[in-house]
């Protein structure tokens, strides 16, 4: 197994399956977390006074972390870069190919050691630089969740961690948009790198690529609104200019998920969105750590 | 004077008008600070370990404190919301007039009172929303230089201080890009919002609106690179996708700012760069708080 990479707990497939599969999940262990949902109206707001570090964009508790966030202006999706500060040991979170150049030249400034590129799920959008990167970073290893379809070094299953230096996030398998959507989190569930499952004020389509809005909104549900309040949520595009936010303010303001399953089902199934510009050639490619055709 | 803004020390008007001016800083006060610059080689790396807060985009040190990153896409300009998580008190950084209804509506969800807003100078590339923002909320008061030739509520000078809540920024003033340009520093100096004065690896043009290369040579080496290391730049605009910088960093790698005070004046004069799409509408709109003909 990688280093970068251990795994910690049984892999709980039948309830990753039933979520995957939509089934009704009252009878699972996840239930429970249901009754923390909130069902706010618009003129409440969050008490900022009892969760002091509930709206700020940092980490407080994640000493020697290096963080960086990176936007691709054509596809609007968010890269990290996260680093631990001693052993300078680094992963990447979605690169996009239009910004290797970039990136690469950030990761050399900073003198980091880049050990991992990950992708929270196969985007229909843009094409990774995870294989382009593999090129040009000896010892690079890419990672993908295994229900995604698609190739590469390590395949991801829930509760998987991923290590670099003292730090780790561990996998949430979150599917929906996609079957092998995942949510990355920090170890002191701080931070949580969404992809398309969850964004701000919104969420990932779920009319392609096995969509299935049910799943989503389980994933979501149980996965994600399970974390706390003052859990920073990065997710992997935003449309809007906006750069966090945080799962209590998800909980309380997103238009789609502060719905019933039915109702979000509904809406869902409603959006009727344009096909992605580039998803015929962007699938097969991320299928392939965009390396289709290079 | 307006309770969100205090003056403790003298204005110091002349070493400010030196700056301004251009005029050699050798004896000044703030010469000494000149031993502190960088003069680095491409190829070395910054002590993470030692600066085991250097590179995370964080608010370490500053609790109760919101912070939130916003992006304007046409103009690619950072608006800056930050708040007592305690009183709620708020200031808004760089409004930009497209995107008020999204700031204000943040604003209200996450239940904070606008008591300012502030431009760290007057731009020439987008309408401010301040004027706006000031019809739609009771109370609300504008800021900006007192040499920015702007009308507003506050004209700020070095060393004021804008309040909120418990927190405060300290304006410093950064001429060079215009005449009227300011940095706001947190008081723990772990956070400065540059405006146009310090990009990230770059800085705003000098040809227009007084414009003054060695002026801003001296503002961002005096006023900005004297900051610790580890004190996060939040610019005003990122053409890259680049959302931070630390003074470390770019006292490191700012390809024009690492240069002599000549070398970087020469690479100034000959940008050679179009005019501003917006800067007919812009400069008269933004001399009225972005109230001009509306």
């Amino acid at each position: 197994m990688c280093s970068v990479l251990t795994r910690i707990r049984p892999i709980h497939r039948a309830v990753a399956l039933s979520l995957r599969l939509g089934a009704n999940t009252e009878g699972s262990s996840y239930a429970a977390t249901q009754s923390r949902r909130l069902s706010p109206g618009k003129n409440s707001v969050v008490d900022l006074q009892r969760n002091a570090r509930f709206y700020c964009s940092r980490m407080a508790k994640t000493e020697g972390l290096l963080f960086r966030q990176l936007f691709e202006v054509e596809s609007s999706t968010y890269t990290y870069l996260l680093a631990d500060t001693n052993t300078r040991e680094a992963i990447i979170i979605d690169p996009v190919l239009e910004t290797i150049d970039r990136d690469l030249s950030l990761i050399e400034e900073l003198g980091l050691k880049l050990i991992l590129a990950v992708n929270t799920h196969c985007h229909a959008d843009h094409i990774t630089s995870s294989g382009l990167m593999k090129k040009r970073i000896t010892g690079l290893k890419s990672a993908i969740s295994k229900f995604s379809g698609a190739s590469a070094d390590i395949l991801l299953s829930e509760g998987d961690k991923i290590r670099f230096g003292k730090h780790y996030l561990t996998v949430r398998e979150t599917p929906g948009h996609t079957d092998g959507c995942t949510t990355f989190v920090s170890a002191d569930e701080s931070m949580a790198f969404t992809g398309d499952a969850l964004l701000i004020r919104g969420c990932g389509r779920t009319d392609f690529q096995q969509g299935c809005a049910k799943c989503l909104y389980d994933s979501v549900h149980d996965k994600i609104f399970t974390l706390p309040d003052d859990c920073l949520v990065y997710p992997a595009h935003d449309y809007l200019g906006q750069t966090v936010s945080t799962v209590g303010e998800e909980r309380k303001y997103n238009p789609r998920l502060i719905k019933s399953k039915d109702e979000f089902v509904e809406i869902m199934n409603s959006l009727n969105l344009p096909k992605p510009d580039k998803i015929d050639i962007s699938v097969p490619a991320n299928l392939v750590c965009g390396l289709h055709g290079l």
